[in-house]
């Protein structure tokens, strides 16, 4: 907020750094793999993803259960879309807050990846976090489908498809754009020089995350359900698993990939300026 | 957010915690009963479960009444499920915040079994709390009822009950996994060690606590109405009593208590590492 | 959260005391009215009691003028009672950030006359911000009506009335309550005891405030369209001015005054137990 | 929240103040135009504008999609007004959230202008900022349209115009009043006096901000769609451009223009009181 605060950056960081960039993550740690921390870590990834899953399916196919009655008073029955959007924004802010201090609390390979590309996390870490997710996912979208035989068929099983009336490459912006704005808000929120300085964001961090899953779910829902999470995507296609859902499935890796991507690029680059930095073109050394 | 945090963590701990556990609290301590502290708090817990059965039950006897007009255009006149959702989740946010500093705001059996589990709480203490709930549950029920005499019973009183099209065995499941999904975050939000290193953990802790509430009320109003809190359910029912209500009763208390146990041993036992460092198997003695 | 905080608390206490409770205000401070932070304050909670009324009512016009079509599909074409409670909480919860340094933040004669109780603020300051809040009101709902002249009549003004089928019993008790709920909220945000041993306290402060006006509202809509603040129901009553509209109109301000200096008794005398303290009857000389 | 902060500030002041004013930001400040943070600054006001365009001309269409069928059971088939109201506030907070420690985080050039004309910015840096913001969200309505081609038209595409059964003044009005709730809480969320005194202002600071765009959105979504910022009407239009959208939309920048001035005048004049403070009428010197 305010310029001021940024401009008394810019003198303080002549005078020297008030924060510590820490150093880039190796690629792979063979003394990671002997810690517990890691090990708690992707367990408490699994299990985030799988409640994840099945708070999100579970309130899909509740609420369509509930809104497709013929009597017009049933209209309003289950919590709609807006309560499904809520449903992913709100599971995603308590989720990273509980795990943020044990795993860095990503609960989606997209915001892995982008956190390697930055190199915020080993290779090691992101496979083993990322399979964490996948198999997580698949049990949270298989309990939803226990405790809701009777509809969850019908209604799709909150899996991610390209809806009527949208074509591939709608699809795939979308799922690009969606992921930008999350990957981007979970830099923002994990910038050390940030941290440093507004003391918003250390404190609310995982709030606007949330938020940045509700509002691109506000957006995308009518055009492909918003997968944004590529283990979101699988876990709910593998349990549902039929109607063509894996003929569009590429969509959902290959979209939240670039986004996380673009989204990496943009902080490390131009907000953070490193490429700038290291030309040296544009800063006075006073 | 971020792995940094938590190697910056794993250092510290190496050169010294920054953080205390309290020690285990005792089962019976003879002193506690002489303080003026713990009446207070008891007090407290009866207030707000009172105030917490007021309001939601009246929400949704309110929203019920709205919505169920044969005209259209009458379908969307109430707050819908929606809000029936933020009324539990919202509720329990103030509630927290507000008697965090007398009684550790649980307003919840359950909360108060896992918080007693994790000897953070002593026996007395959690009876009596317990007892607290039940009896504001009770008055806040019945006020709710005293307030909304003609439609109260014809929308069945708020009380929790397995729904058409859905097993016990899927609302014992329900129910377990709802308050798993509660306790966790209010493990998560009162852990010292968390506490010292996340701004996030102490500042908001109220909030993702209220959220849980909200996201497992979207997810399961379908199937139960959602209990996962033992007094809200028990006061509900002794108020409505009628309709077969005490056959199901049973789930609404053995289903907290497992997944308010199952919450306890996760993040003592898993997350917070006491089994694996008591066997010192694999951290290096630097 | 949890009881170690209070714990620590009891052990801080007897070492000596880590907060200060300011002394009471005065009934009269003559030098107060000298000081340009009155006045201030003053205009702030005219301004701010206009801005709530305006966006109050006019969404509660603007969702009626929407949502009393005949054709079934315009049903949702509001934002409905959700969205009205949520007008009325996110006004509360803005305004008080914005003028919690500056006056307090009161925007309610009930918060004030409950903090003027609990000696807070000098009898003049209180009655001054209750005459301010008082034509803010008036003026708030006056705009609201200039805007939405088509509707404002036909929709009832937004002005709070016993509906259909509630005793005036009910509408009062309903009242208090709800104004309980609020005050009570008020309290405990912001006393000093609290603010010094959980950070949650001073930090999120208005948030579980505007929180504690959309609980209410959510609840007491059906009942009395939720006053719980004299000065919204007397700005709404001063501009509708019709139906009978003053029949019932004394329950919008001796209900909110009973719920405040309940609230305030509460407070002052169970949680900060300053009528125990004086007997010494509890608490041990260790 | 309570006198008490503000007595406490009182004496402080006269002790020596413990906030420092930044300086009145220059007119023309050739110096800045050779640092790489301006440039930085204002490529994330074009993407957070272009996002926040994206995002909520998106909902907008897809809501209109979804809840335009006949059968009544589709009625709430979108996220509804209360969703697309959220999408605004919502964006809004994540955004000022990542771009405040960049660019300040105004996404709208009412806000630029307000803190412009409250010298808190150069006018080189307004003027860019505004030009970015303008570029932004043109680009994002574009790419809103190009990903619902079937519905853009057909729902208006989001752009702002004056509804049926409302006047040119009112909308003018209902602009003004909408900027000043918007504008009035910027300057309270970055006020340094405030933010240290109360530990709430800058830590929360985006979230106050987002919630003044939602409730204004709540209130004013059936007169005008609600502008509020001159870059969202504009690049909303141009995308749209047809139907006599460019009529009235001069109101989209003249109400916001007024109302960020009278925000700019209330807070510098009345609140902070730098008019009466020159003529020392008011305070005494002790």
């Amino acid at each position: 907020m305010g310029k001021d605060v940024e401009e008394v950056g810019e003198q303080r960081e002549m005078r020297g750094k008030d924060y510590e960039d820490p150093p880039p993550a190796p690629l792979i740690d063979p003394v990671e793999l002997t810690k517990w921390s890691l090990y708690r870590a992707v367990i408490a990834e699994f299990i985030a993803t799988l409640l994840f899953l099945y708070v999100t399916v579970l309130t899909i196919i509740g609420n369509s259960s509930q809104t497709s009655g013929t009597a017009a008073d049933a209209a309003c029955g289950g919590v709609g879309v807006l309560g499904i959007a809520w449903a992913f924004g709100g599971m995603i802010f308590i989720l990273v807050y509980c795990t943020a201090g044990i795993s860095g609390g990503h609960i989606n390979p997209a915001v892995t990846f982008g956190l390697f590309l930055g190199r915020k996390v080993s290779l090691i870490r992101a496979v083993l976090y990322i399979l964490a997710q996948m198999a997580g996912a698949i049990c949270g979208a298989g309990l939803a489908k226990a405790f809701q035989k009777s509809y969850y068929d019908r209604y799709g099983g909150g899996a991610n498809f390209v809806q009527d009336g949208y074509s591939t490459g709608t699809a795939l912006g979308a799922e690009i754009i969606g992921t930008f704005v999350l990957v981007y808000t979970v830099f923002s929120a994990t910038d050390p020089k940030r941290s440093a300085r507004d003391s918003h964001v250390p404190v609310l961090a995982p709030l606007p995350i949330g938020f940045a899953v509700f509002m691109v779910h506000l957006a995308t829902i009518p055009v492909t359900g918003t997968g944004i999470n590529p283990a979101r995507s699988f876990g709910a296609a593998v349990i549902y698993n039929k109607d063509k859902i894996w003929d569009d499935h590429w969509i959902f890796w290959v979209g939240p990939a670039i986004g996380a991507a673009v989204a990496a690029i943009y902080h490390q680059h131009i907000l953070r300026a490193t490429a700038i930095k290291a030309l040296g073109s544009f800063r006075s050394n006073a």
